[in-house]
């Protein structure tokens, strides 16, 4: 993760105050972006008070961009770390044709979706749009 | 929820400047609380960056809390709403003898592990010292 706030890559949406939005690869829920927080931190707590505030204004940002492009029901904000304990956030907009729309997607069993590459451009395109927009 | 806010109850633990915080009545992951935003509102793009800064800072302290109590691995932090769209986090420190450490708690199938009625009242004791003293 530390690595990959380092570069851009194909997936990469776009650069904030405080971090960096990546397209999840896997497109099943649509939307779903992760947003990296760019210095080494694994907590909340380990923030200043001024680093919350602005990285909770980029989450915000973010997820106001999706809801523009995805018009979702609702969006889930997830900040986990269970496997790579770098602070990111999950932000997953939660579309009318949700699967099982009142569950945690990770309740979903489901096949990974990456789209192909042309589709990828065109996502992350709309939503960097949309972030720049916000 | 929003009635919730209003009341106290045997699961409220505390009073935040901008949220409550109540003991998760299925400790089967001890110390899951949730903090419940004050006024009602579903999104973070609803709130005004003052009310996000404030309520980031309530969710950062009562993790810091929960990580003086339990001596988690590692904080989870989930702001969902699929099922009540008022804004509420799930805190969740996942502890070093964690049934799957590496997965969302919601992959975790397991009976609901409500407390004995004394234990209950222990357990937010313990919580609610530690929030203020944070």
């Amino acid at each position: 993760m530390c690595a990959r706030v380092a570069e851009e890559g194909e997936l990469f949406v776009a650069e904030l105050p405080t971090s960096r939005v990546y397209l999840n690869e896997d497109q099943f829920f649509p939307g779903w972006v992760y947003l990296v927080f760019r210095r080494h931190a694994t907590e909340l707590y380990e923030l200043t008070p001024e680093e919350r505030a602005a990285l909770i204004e980029d989450v915000s940002r973010v997820a106001q961009a999706l809801a523009v492009v995805f018009q979702p029901v609702k969006m889930n904000y997830e900040l986990l770390g269970n496997q790579v304990a770098h602070i990111h956030w999950h932000l997953v907009p939660r579309l009318a044709g949700d699967p099982d729309p009142r569950s945690p997607v990770w309740q979903t069993a489901h096949d990974p979706s990456p789209l192909p590459p042309a589709r990828v451009r065109d996502r992350i395109d709309a939503i960097r749009r949309a972030i720049e927009a916000t």
